[in-house]
């Protein structure tokens, strides 16, 4: 047995209680009365890297919430150099009457932490701490250079991680990128993510006469713009699921019959989605399977809606303004200010007359990629997590963007591994989130399995 | 000079201050800490009714604000039964601060009786009371039959007049109804409402999952019921603003000359109209000029249309439920019912796969009609209107719908003639409403001859 296994074993009861520790802070960085609490849980972060053995310590300003950094650099300049990253704010844990226990008084039941972020992330991102700490304990050093950034801003959508990596690119530089904010496919099946979308986020308005009119008086001699932003929303996308914008699909790859292949691969049972969503049909682009249109194929949903009377009965009105809030998710060649500049030209085109169009880019954006194949980090990931779990990994990619990923394939110029310990069954987002302690043991051991086999 | 002339000037002051004395009731019928000053405003028309020389006068209940009924039947079976209609209740005065005098404390400048309610509709419905005080005090009868019924519901909608009507069918019977409650052309232009539109009124209903989900996880795999709302709307009526819904049109007649040249015969400035709408371009039914599809056509306007996020920023989601309130407004044989089926149908039809949609009738439904042409009471009004203003009124339509007109048409089998001494720019539901007295005399005086030529 390695050492640092004997060690992980021997500490494994410490490692639980400090998991609970760091969940017990209420690090929510959505609401700006636990601003205090998310800059704690910076600093336990800092201590925690610290007594792990790591050096360079610092809690780092952004814009918004800090960020913590750490490192070991002393491997020599002939071994990669790797860059970790996780998160240790938190999602609210609202409505908190529907938790069994507490959110931030973390319980341990049935081999499971329950807590708020036991899970997303501070699990995850705790594993290689605790991975890393076993080998320099045991060994005095690691096999290769290491480097930690960890923020505080990832469940608001990391507004300010955009330009802190870049005003640290020197510092965050490395040569593989792994992200311990990822999931594995099911309690005992691995999982390595390949591909995200990217995120074109806009806000449609239409606006009509200077103020909401009678609709008796002056129904049918003016334009409504609630109708006139209806004609223009089934204008971008038809019934059928295609997306009609000219311009929008330009520089989207075809499927290759290998990528249908991997995709077809990753076990799916299309009636339980169905089940569990509860719908009767599914719905979406034609000539494409529903994994293919969630994962590879750039899609386009509306998000919000409105405009007039919302309140109870009828009200008679023709309301002067109306808004929509639109999401494209897209894939590997798309860019995010071409797609929103081709659909406000296409609306502007199918906009009726009698009223005015207007559209605006809001934040939330993410440039989408797919990691190559054969992509060196990826290809080791795969071996570790074959080992561990005694099976492959399912190779999948995730319809949702991850924009700090997006931040570093752009800053650092590399390609973030994304695999984690986490599961979708967890409840990340919801009361009642758990963490099994079973893949917390899995994770220490697949990371000090990585670090070894990253040595060239 | 007629002896009812003599009376009218010289009770006029007396008048004015009676008008002033029922203004200050602030009879506000949609503000239920006002509800003991709606019933105030009956019991002072109950008085002033039995003043003024009627019979059988009593304050009715009904399901919400009370009625006040009062008649005078002795001109004998050989003459004619008439109703008038008014109503007491008024339009909150919000926002005060806008008012130059308190809107409950009514003020004379520059021969105008400024306050709530003094032209829509306390200074209306006074007129007639006075014209037959006049004639019941100078002649000691009248020379027709005479009911009188006055509501405290209109501006709330009237959602009790329908049963109120149909139970008391009998003793508001009559052979002519004429309403208080309507608008000259201008200050000194007659004018004659000979159509009002009907209407149906529904909230459209579109869902999907059974929750609202993650745009990145299941966007481009399932429907997007915000979209597919859209899609439906725009399946109703298409950007030039024909209505595609089909049978949506049956029973509606075309337009014969004669109709589009009386329409074409009112005065009406399109620019003046766009400006005061603050609109580039007016937009509706292609065949048809502004006014003809304003007044007699047939309209569908969406009143609301909501679904998702509405708040700042972008909120990645793909709602599971969108919802919209239409109305339209119907012409002389459309019938509400069958219009909403018929949208309902088409939606179904055209409803893209993958959501669910339904529909249900919102309250606020009339009937249309038109006043037929020759229509005797509406004759003689045309008639006493063109002695009192030395020019023939406008005859025009109403593109907006009064439900007590229609209740009346359909309990009591008589098409109510519309007229009155109110004008549009008497700030009627705004702040600093006030009323013409130049029009209160006039309207006096109309009433009087109009009870005189109503005589066989």
């Amino acid at each position: 047995m390695a050492l640092w296994q004997d060690y992980l074993t021997k500490h494994r009861s410490r490692f639980i209680t400090e998991l609970c520790d760091f969940v017990r802070i209420p690090s929510i960085s959505a609401d700006p009365t636990h601003k205090d609490d998310v800059v704690a849980a910076a600093g336990w972060v800092a201590s925690r890297l610290r007594a792990a053995g790591a050096e360079n310590v610092s809690v780092m300003p952004t814009g918004g919430h800090p960020c913590v950094y750490g490192d070991w650099l002393h491997a020599g300049v002939s071994q990669p150099t790797i860059l970790i990253y996780g998160h240790f704010d938190v999602q609210p844990a609202v409505p908190l009457e529907l938790w069994t226990t507490p959110p931030f008084d973390p319980d341990i039941r049935d081999e499971k932490v329950f807590g708020r972020g036991a899970s997303d992330d501070k699990g995850g991102m705790l594993i290689p701490i605790l991975s890393f700490e076993a080998m320099m304990k045991t060994d005095g050093k690691l096999p290769v250079n290491i480097k930690f950034i960890f923020e505080g801003q990832e469940e608001i959508g990391s507004p300010n991680m955009p330009d802190f990596v870049a005003e640290n690119r020197t510092l965050l530089a490395a040569d593989m990128i792994f992200s311990s904010d990822g999931l594995q496919w099911t309690a005992d099946e691995p999982n390595i993510v390949v591909g995200l979308k990217g995120l074109s986020s806009m806000e449609l308005k239409v606006t009509g006469a200077k103020s909401d009119l009678h609709s008796g008086l002056h129904g049918g001699a003016v334009a409504n713009p609630l109708l006139a932003l209806s004609q223009i929303l089934a204008g971008l996308k038809n019934a059928e699921g295609d997306i009609l914008v000219e311009g929008f699909y330009k520089g989207v790859q075809e499927l290759t019959d290998e990528d249908r292949a991997e995709i077809a691969s990753v076990p799916y049972n299309e009636a339980n989605y169905m089940a569990e969503l509860g719908v009767d049909a599914l719905h979406g682009e034609p000539g494409y399977s529903t994994r293919e249109r969630a994962w590879v194929r750039p899609t386009m949903d509306v998000n919000g809606i409105w405009g007039g009377y919302q309140g109870e009965g009828s009200k008679t009105v023709l309301p002067n303004e109306a808004r929509a809030k639109i999401t494209c998710r897209l894939v590997d060649g798309q860019e995010p200010q071409e797609v929103f500049e081709a659909i406000v030209s296409h609306a502007k085109k199918i906009c009726p007359t009698g009223v005015k169009f207007s559209a605006e880019r809001l934040v939330g954006s993410g440039t989408p990629f797919r990691v190559p194949r054969n992509h060196n980090a990826s290809e080791m990931v795969r071996q570790v997590l074959e080992e561990v779990y005694g099976m492959a990994p399912y190779v999948t990619r995730l319809g949702g963007s991850i924009p700090i990923i997006s931040t570093f394939l752009q800053e650092i110029g590399v390609h973030t591994t994304m695999f984690g310990f986490s599961i979708g069954d967890e409840n990340l987002h919801a009361p009642n989130e758990f963490f099994r302690l079973r893949n917390f043991d899995r994770g220490q051991k697949a990371y000090c399995r990585l670090l070894e086999k990253l040595a060239v």
